[in-house]
């Protein structure tokens, strides 16, 4: 990148930055990585935003990388994982700027988990879910992969977890969601697990679960402002991913203010409210459901949802799960 | 940050980092800021992924930031906006590790605009947008704020940049977005604008729309396949903003591995072909729209329509727009 501006006008506000001296942050997002400081540079008010650079990936930087750091410093290791701060700094008063984590020896799965993976985006008609997807998630579904959800459900694990609870066919339970410290509120998040397991996926609500649907959802935000009273109602956002990573029903629900990366993203993640509306509003008697309805949303091609049903139908070729 | 680690297996893999020979970059991903790179240790292989870490925000850190910054380099300036590359390294071989802006002097205006701002949900029931929200909307457009729009509409300005257009009461036509640098295929980022000013967003789509919105679909994803070869039908997303930024109905048509932050968010963005599939499987006639459904999302306090109207409601009181 090379700069356009005149070289008088490029020295002036050079000199600028090293004059302006901090009143207040004023806000930093981005994950951390972006910081917005108010401040004064002789005395008049200004407004200086840094963020952290994308890294250079051209040969010779990412080949002298490892060799470039300064003040590696393990936080933890376990088996053949192990994490780190480290600087790419020389002065030893900067704070370290960067994480690591290392993987060794690793294995084919590692290469792939970390490789570039391309997306596609799909239009799951109510035929194609009826006839491939949900005898996919059968398939899944009895592989043990649920043991893990059925174990709290039934009280053998993280029951000193669950935050509020009902039991029986309508019952379900509220816990805090494995990725969330459960210390940093603005980045909340919990989870609800139905005990019923005849609701596999966002798919399976029908019209006749409305009033189910939205007792549990009172319950779950009550209960959440309940147990963190800083928090209102209006500051958390409920919303179920398709496909969803295991096939029993799921919410979400988030600190409204917690960065929405791609697990937020419109063609994976549905507000769990637009699903209310939208089957209060849905053609059709009580049996009216989410089934019904074309979900479009994106899939990683390395997915075997992607590689056993939408390549070969895209291709015309034979759908075998 | 302290370190759980036995003392000798922490010294035994922060040696391994230094020894990491590169093969090759995995994947880049979190805006840059996320390396994974492949390479071997002792000829054994292994995963390392470097972050950048979030900024240290304690006042020692943030009082000596502006200070701390090596080989600033100004890249543009305009009026009292300026930007510029840095580096927290005093290793002049490394590359800038960060990006600055500069407002200066600025105003009040700017300094709410990059301070913290609070995020609040809220459920827009039909009745609610009927009776406060499009009023807002209308009141929103008659002051001028759409000439830009207007403007490529009527072909005085952008034609050059146009795509493809269709003319007529039913027509519409496709540009870059402004944020889009036009050339990086995976950050593509399109707009679809409608010709007529009766759609001011997804609130005014009906069923009798439905066969014009999913033409205007088909063109859009098929001339931006067209112009851009390399680029597949199911690698674009479509989707639409509530609430959107401008009340003329539009349509943002994105690469699927376009970085998805807040903008493609559950709670601000609706995916074009679910609203599709809702409208076609909505009860009542030609007539029913998505004026007929709730729509929950979130809005920013300092926004109008949270200061103006939700938060009126929700207090009680009177709006007033």
């Amino acid at each position: 990148m090379t700069s356009t501006t005149p070289p008088d006008v490029a020295a002036r506000v050079e000199a600028l930055i090293p004059r302006f001296r901090l009143t207040r942050l004023l806000n930093q997002d981005q994950a951390g990585r972006r910081i917005s400081l108010l401040g004064t540079i002789d005395s008049q008010p200004g407004v200086l935003v840094a963020e952290r650079a994308a890294f250079a990936t051209d040969d010779d930087h990412l080949s002298s990388f490892s060799t470039s750091l300064i003040g590696i410093k393990n936080l933890g290791a376990n088996d053949i994982y192990a994490w780190f701060l480290a600087s790419t700094a020389l002065d030893e008063d900067q704070p370290p700027d960067l994480k690591l984590n290392l993987i060794y020896p690793c294995t084919d799965k590692h290469v792939k988990k970390y490789s570039a993976q391309g997306l596609r985006v799909v239009t799951e008609t109510p035929e194609i879910y009826a006839k491939y997807i949900r005898p996919y998630m059968q398939q899944q579904r009895v592989q043990g992969r649920l043991n893990w959800v059925f174990n709290i459900i039934e009280g053998r694990t993280e029951q000193e977890d669950v935050i509020y609870r009902e039991h029986g066919e309508e019952g379900f339970l509220l816990l805090p969601d494995l990725n969330w410290d459960r210390k940093t509120i603005p980045s909340l998040h919990l989870l609800g697990l139905v005990e019923r397991r005849d609701i596999w996926s966002v798919r399976d609500l029908k019209r006749s679960h409305i009033t189910w649907i939205k007792h549990m959802r009172d319950k779950l935000l009550d209960s959440t402002v309940k147990i963190y009273p800083n928090l209102d109602k209006d500051q958390l956002k409920l919303y179920v991913h398709y496909q969803p990573t295991y096939y029993h029903f799921h919410i979400h629900i988030v600190h409204v203010a917690l960065e929405a990366g791609n697990t937020q993203a419109t063609g994976k993640a549905l507000g769990l409210d637009n699903i209310i509306s939208q089957l209060e509003n849905l053609q059709g008697d009580d049996n009216a459901g989410m089934d019904d309805v074309s979900l479009t949303y994106h899939l990683g091609e390395a997915s075997d949802i992607w590689e056993k049903i939408y390549l070969p139908l895209k291709e015309g070729g034979k759908v075998e799960i």
